[in-house]
């Protein structure tokens, strides 16, 4: 059977646009000959579409788009994503669902069945699960419809089934010749092996095909890579599309053992930091597309974290849409400067510069006299970063532009970076990406013969100097960043296993060689205690398995203590440290 | 059965202080006789707990602390609210339980079958649903214990039922005798009658008296009215704590048509604007306690936000702990000035005077050249607004106090206010509050006998110039709100209706006599383009049915057209607005 995979960009809420493009794969996969045509998971709506699910006037319009796009299914059957209404008196009012669309209408509707509530996905909030169903008829041809999550509850490749029952053997057991995944599976580094891994398993546990489409482009935090593919019933890849980009993948799918189809096209995708680059710069090409940003700019210190920051926003949008400005205060050396400088001139971006001294000796004339004769302490230094994010914040407004803020995911952990100051922006591209992952960045982007911008400009557009000296904030005399924090190498493994796995203190003082446990301790309150920062950060974009935002929900006024225990007359003075 | 419903105010996370708590409340009802005390659903680690359930060591922490808990429970039984592990291979790792204490140990466990995953609820996230349970047995009483949302899919009461079942009427029917409902069932200004009337409902339609106990106290976003009660197998208030403080309420509760007991405490619970006042004020409370912070402070504009900010937090506080700080412009009234004085001087505040005009023209000199030429527009006049922000944080810094912000849910829901500017800091406790019942808020605090600020000062605290002039941003001349707003009245019944209830433009234009379409239209185009300002909003305090923040997760990047029609030749140039 010939299937093509409508690898889209859906825009979230853009059922109009998302139609559009809909029904022009639809035309193009007929032109090809193909017999059906699979979408996304959610495809008209776009994912994830969050509480615009709750607008009964939205799925109004989603179920309309679906109808009409079903009576243009007349020679070629379409599997298209959508929420509708469950129609039942009782329980969440929506099914995440998928159509089949043939004979110029919706023949067989099939509702998700496992629905993922954890990380950033939320989706008990919305649906209802789908009652287990009966196999989709094509023309003869038993399909097995399930949507994203129906296939993550493999029992030999998930460390834990969050789930009871298994859609997938389900559809299988009910006679399913070829199992269909609609999905919007976001980007992870590293997650599109596992994800091949899952699909393999499906195939070869159930002994048939798997055709597998993944949504692809930015919506918000979240990249999602595409890589849809075809595995075959031995569990093969026989055919893959294109990530990071919208792809049309047309595939011969041998059902029951039919021989095996002339080669179909089999793209390889992007691993590692590699992949990570192009996620970044997806994310915020489509944040500025979908949000309608022409230009950005992002402050240049000259450090490595905004050097970064302005080469990804380049390779996504261009040189001619980005602004870099430096803005040097009494405390910047002169290298950050030309750093900068030379940066903004390699990358070819509008270069300006803006001393702060003038706004930073009103504001200390204006606040001496309130402060009280207290020493001076951060209060100062986060004036400097304030004074560069209302200059920066009246550029974004002035010029309509995005601001780009440039803080890395270890700042943000333990509260390195200033709320309303560095932290201010639009997006935080950079705010998943933990500091020794940033390193990584800037050197593959200077020198990997992978390197779109190496490959562009023809040389390293990142200046050693940003690379190799020493990080600094430069907001006193002579300040580094390791004078406050640990080494990277150390932070970023103490952030990852408190925050991506959930460690201990007490794990990690015990698998992590050699280190201080008061390190440890204090890293972690460090973490805890700027969490009201984060709170107010602006979105960034999603690539570990756990990033600040919205798939992490901490409490604010809270006191947990990690050396809790419960014996009453140990604790009798031990209110909580905060 | 003498029954103790201990309402207490559980700090999230803090697991030693919850157990301090538990147990002294164990002692007080044991001294009062009871046979059982009752405490609020997830009493050892506070409602709602968030991602620290993902921690493994919290859990274990919990679990620990029930079993010494359980340990203190000898000659009385305790049901304690608690996150423990299923147990089982599959599915979500926890219950959310409630812990029969008796004879020194846990006697029985339930596990609460209905899990809220809406509005500010993410309890699919953690918990398995439990297993429909028995009846627990209490020397010879059997015992229905179940926990907050399980009482909440009442067929009679509720308009939908969420859920397919009712674990009420399942431990009705398994012989309950008495009902026990362990609950953290967050304020919203008229919820308790709605509560009320599910309580007599269950209680009237099993015949079994009902046994609330609700957490009390302000967590985060949340406010926890308490309001525990007794209802009577015919639907009777039998015996009411009091609302928005802790309790211990001692009720003898007629089992099986026992004779009515000697007649119990029954509290009035505070309704209306009342309420209103009481949770903001506890919200504030606690989020400084729990947080730490021994001081506050917010700017003064001489307007009535600020001036109703600065009450609440004064009778939150005491004035002792609230510093207002003026900082006029050249565009601030001189009644702007007086106004906030006075202000200041009836609450007893400290009170400073800090004019921008410095930073102001400094900041001007350094950015006109880099404006190019362009016409001044709101980036002018958010420059003004963010040089108050690094002011208010400046001293926020220096002086460890939390920053109170000041703008109400109207301005926030239609992006009238400057991110990083008046939309800086740690809490906004009006954001909930629409500019009209600000208006009433001010009018109530000032005039009506039961105000507290009024019986503590003896006379209005709020200048009446401040509610009575025309509200102004003051950032350029002569500026006024319905400059560029509709009127507040039209506003807020508009957002109202959007926000809260997610009706369309189309419904809003039907049902609001009047109302011209292009106003609806604007205010809905404003309240979605300004998602981006929300997102980085700091936490407000909810009152009503849908707030801003965690309640509410709409996409930033979102292009939904309420015109959209599937058509395809009418669409061919409709991209989305934005």
């Amino acid at each position: 059977m010939r299937i093509a995979l409508a690898q889209i960009n859906s825009v979230v809420g853009g059922i109009t646009e998302n139609t559009r493009r809909i029904r022009l794969a639809i035309e193009r996969a007929r032109d090809a000959d193909a017999q059906l045509v699979v979408f996304p998971e959610l495809a008209v709506i776009g994912y994830p579409p969050r509480d615009l699910l709750l607008k009964p006037a939205v799925i109004d319009s989603c179920v309309r788009a679906v109808d009409e796009l079903a009576a243009a299914c007349t020679d070629i059957a379409a599997i298209i994503g959508y929420p509708c209404p469950t129609g039942l008196a009782k329980g969440m009012p929506l099914y995440n669902a998928a159509a089949l669309c043939h004979h110029g209408r919706v023949t067989h509707r099939y509702a998700k069945s496992l629905l993922p509530t954890y990380d950033v996905f939320d989706e008990h909030r919305y649906f209802e699960p789908g009652p287990r169903t009966d196999v989709a008829d094509l023309s003869g041809c038993p399909l097995g419809v399930s949507i994203c999550e129906d296939l993550w509850n493999d029992q030999e490749v998930m460390p834990r089934q969050l789930y009871h029952g298994d859609p997938i053997e389900d559809l299988s057991r009910a006679g399913a010749r070829v199992l269909i995944n609609c999905s919007a599976s976001p980007f992870v580094v590293g997650k599109h092996d596992f994800r091949l891994r899952l699909l393999q398993s499906a195939a070869q546990r159930n002994k048939i095909p798997v055709v597998f489409c993944n949504q692809v482009g930015g919506n918000d935090e979240l990249v999602f890579d595409g890589n849809s593919c075809v595995i075959d019933s031995d569990g093969r890849v026989l055919a893959h599309a294109k990530d990071f980009q919208e792809d049309l993948l047309i595939a011969d799918v041998p059902i029951d053992g039919q021989a095996p189809p002339a080669s179909s096209r089999v793209e390889s995708p992007k691993t590692g930091i590699e992949s990570a680059y192009h996620a970044l710069v997806l994310g915020l090409r489509d944040y500025c597309g979908k949000c309608g940003f022409k230009s950005t700019l992002l402050g240049l210190s000259g450090g490595i974290d905004s050097a970064v920051t302005a080469a990804l926003t380049v390779a996504a949008l261009g040189p001619q849409q980005v602004r870099g400005v430096a803005m040097p205060s009494r405390y910047s050396s002169e290298g950050s400067l030309t750093d900068a400088a030379e940066l903004a001139q390699r990358l070819g971006i509008r270069f300006q510069t803006i001393p702060i001294d003038d706004a930073h000796g009103a504001l200390e004339r204006m606040l001496t006299p309130h402060f009280e004769g207290l020493p001076p302490d951060a209060t100062e230094e986060n004036i400097q970063a304030r004074i560069r994010g209302v200059i920066l914040m009246a550029l974004s407004n002035k010029f309509g532009s995005l601001l780009v803020s440039t803080g890395n995911k270890s700042e943000l952990a333990v509260g390195y970076c200033t709320l309303y100051g560095d932290m201010a922006g639009g997006l935080a591209i950079l705010s998943d990406v933990p500091k020794t992952l940033v390193f990584e960045l800037a050197k593959w982007i200077n020198d990997s013969p992978d390197s779109p911008l190496r490959q562009q400009f023809g040389s390293p557009v990142i200046p050693d100097s940003s690379i190799t000296k020493p990080p600094s904030a430069e907001l006193r005399p002579d300040q580094t960043d390791q004078d406050s924090l640990p080494p990277y190498e150390l932070l970023d493994q103490i952030i990852e296993r408190y925050v991506e796995r959930e460690q201990s203190s007490q794990q990690i003082i015990t698998e992590v060689p050699g280190v201080d446990p008061a390190t440890v301790a204090r890293v972690i309150r460090l973490i805890d205690l700027n969490e009201y920062k984060r709170k107010q950060a602006a979105p960034g974009l999603k690539i570990t398995g756990r990033a600040f935002g919205f798939g992490r929900r901490m409490p604010i006024a809270q006191q947990y203590d990690s050396s809790f225990t419960p014996n009453p007359s140990s604790n009798a003075n031990s209110n909580s440290p905060r």
